[in-house]
């Protein structure tokens, strides 16, 4: 039987302003990726959508990101491998505090935007996240995608690694994603991605962008929402995963 | 004997800008109060400093302040009261990772600044403190200033209160701090602030603005060490300190 | 006939958040008070929303704010004069650009959030405030509270004083405003703003929280557009005016 | 005769921080770039500068920069085009509040750091700056190194350009600089740069790090005031180049 997990970005507001329908996605996902506040996420939100991921049992992940609140932490930046590794651990301890006080814990790290871009490629940042996983103190799983320069890195120093799938991505005939901006690069349809999701998960095999069938291994399946009417999608992406016998639960 | 802590706030820079003398006053405190990056303090500053800390012996504070970098958390904040317990657990949680990667742990907390001044008076941003520090899940000791609200939040939190004394300011026939911008509120002669720090210690007294002595008692001395000079005359307080037979050691 | 000019707080997002129906909101005021980065906005929304005001002859208004993204301006800020005034300056010279280069201009300033509150009763910081828009440049009016110090500063220093109103906000029998967390202090129920919004243009007249007529002159009618549905209710209190023959122009 | 500008950043401190030396170097520059709060700069600090500046005669700059407080500026970051545009044009906005006030005016515009670097080769970021300056509503000269993006950009948009030159750093045999890190990339002994200065300014060479002399056309030398000692070395070069019978003066 099939097992997976399913992860979604919270707690992505900050101050007076709200993203991500948190309450929705948290009665959805196995695992939360929480914002930390350096791309999003104030104290308070982090210790609410802990205290909520806690109480439905839901795994409390470290969402690390570049220090760009202007940005949303989506624009790559040159920072000095030292200083990134510092500013990861920052990140964890932050909310570490607050998963604890929740009777759970920080259970595993996963970059966000630019930095998870960045670190499929670039191996100085990959490893400098690495470092900052260590340097926090616990052998935390790295979620992530399989191939990336940040697996490698996690590998390597000794740490879990868990892949995960996009079921609203597209794929290349090498089971990379198609990069955004290129057309067909994401996949809008809700049927489409609903479909894709079971497939995905059952028969670990992807539609690519051109037309084969290609293997994709992923222990997590990541569901977005900061978008209208995402969390409702992943309410079906669910929903259509369960029927078709998949179980869902979080990694270890 | 008399056993006597000296407490200092360290790393007060920020990204390209520094301020104290880090290395300098580690030589000299026992305990440092550690900025968390709220009002100053980024990651990379606060491992260094945590790990010259430990290095040497030096007791580990979270300087816990207001979100205001611009400001240097001196200009009072209206935070609320949950928003405020929230940044509090914040910041320690942050600093802890460093402090436990260098071998150490967060052993107090000491607010910084504009929060400091105002829980001595109000007892409803003083217990936010406390809340925050509970949240952050140690019962750490509290250093401020006897009889402010915030020891009075602290104590009956159960959390161990450990009173401060200040050698470079007045005080008044109340035994309480003349208010800075009041003629007099500060000591700036070198010669005095040592004299002073020896009787504070060794006899339990200052003479206050008003000419009459005054019971001052304090298991801890704050230093300063944002200003030109101040680290050379930290050394000078320790020495006079140790000379008149003072045993210094942080406090449990 | 009756003249009225019908002003909300515009661009207060920031980077991917999203707060104010910017485009729905301008097809109904007649003056914009755009955020300018310090409590909210970004450069991009605010040349945005500085075009789109400007194509529709909506006057644009700074509306300044002390310097907190994460309290969203809200908390109350003990800012030294001389820092505050210059602050206030930064964020008019950053919006004029944005103003002159959609064809307009800054036509007005107004404070926003903590600020605003604060400087009905605090003559330092309302001195502060108009210090900081005589440092700007140009002898720019004033919209806020009648009575207010904010008002009485400006009148002293030459500047331009426009009154304003709040539909949903109940008033004290001396005609000031009850404090929000006071119960009945906001009006909510849309016939009853729509109604209010009437009567105080066209009789100067609204009924206090107990119960007597009071005298309330405004040449400005402030509505709010952060909420959901408040775009809606600020379209129906414009068409009501309207139909009541109030003529809706900014001040000059 | 030879024609000179002299240029430095000024005004690089922010809140609590100080960074350059500002009153020494005004009485040395002829044009001063101002640091407007994106790396470095708050309002007052923007303030003093310009009425320093003013008072001296000394040509006001706007030192734009990407929004990086934490990193100084000097991380490379992926921003959007129209993001950088409108960045750009905020801080010019802000910085000419206070040049007037004092007086004066925003006489010119130069990138700081890391976005100087790659507005060196990057073009489309290179065009952002120069749609920002567009944008702020004025046909500033741009300041920048002879070849870039950046000159050519601006030059195709009809704005003055600007060549600096730099005396502490090596140049290649193409007359480009030799990227810091290499070695001998940057020039330390004063005596060289005092004496490289003059030949600069007069003969319009440098002698490469490869041995050969080459030419290097400059109406403005850089110097750096962000190190110990840096004050005094600018004053050294000053009274060296008035003694070599150059004239300075800032460009039109």
């Amino acid at each position: 039987m099939t097992v997976l997990d399913l992860n979604a970005d919270l707690g992505e507001g900050f101050g007076r302003w709200r993203l991500t329908d948190d309450e929705a996605l948290l009665s959805v996902v196995t695992s939360a990726n929480v914002a930390c506040g350096f791309h999003a996420g104030d104290p308070s939100t982090m210790r609410r959508v802990c205290e909520l991921a806690a109480a439905r049992g839901v795994r409390i992940g470290a969402q690390v990101s570049y220090r760009d609140l202007a940005g949303f932490g989506r624009r790559a930046m040159d920072v000095p491998e030292d200083e990134l590794a510092d500013e990861i651990a920052y990140q964890i301890g932050a909310l570490r505090v607050f998963a604890r006080s929740a009777g759970a814990d920080v259970a595993y790290v996963k970059p966000h935007g630019a930095l998870y871009n960045r670190t499929v490629h670039d191996a100085a940042q990959a490893a400098a996240v690495v470092t900052g996983v260590l340097l926090a103190g616990a052998a935390l799983p790295v979620l992530g995608l399989p191939g990336s320069r940040l697996h490698e890195a996690a590998d390597k120093a000794g740490l879990p690694v868990v892949a995960e799938a996009f079921a609203d991505r597209a794929y290349t005939s090498a089971a990379t994603l198609v990069p955004r901006g290129t057309e067909g690069a994401v996949v809008t349809d809700p049927e489409a991605v609903v479909a894709r999701s079971v497939r995905l998960s059952r028969d670990a095999t992807v539609t690519a962008l051109t037309g084969e069938d290609v293997t994709v291994r992923a222990r997590s399946l990541c569901l977005h929402g900061d978008t209208p009417g995402a969390a409702a999608l992943a309410r079906r992406v669910r929903d259509a995963l369960e029927a078709a016998g998949v179980r869902l639960e979080a990694f270890a």
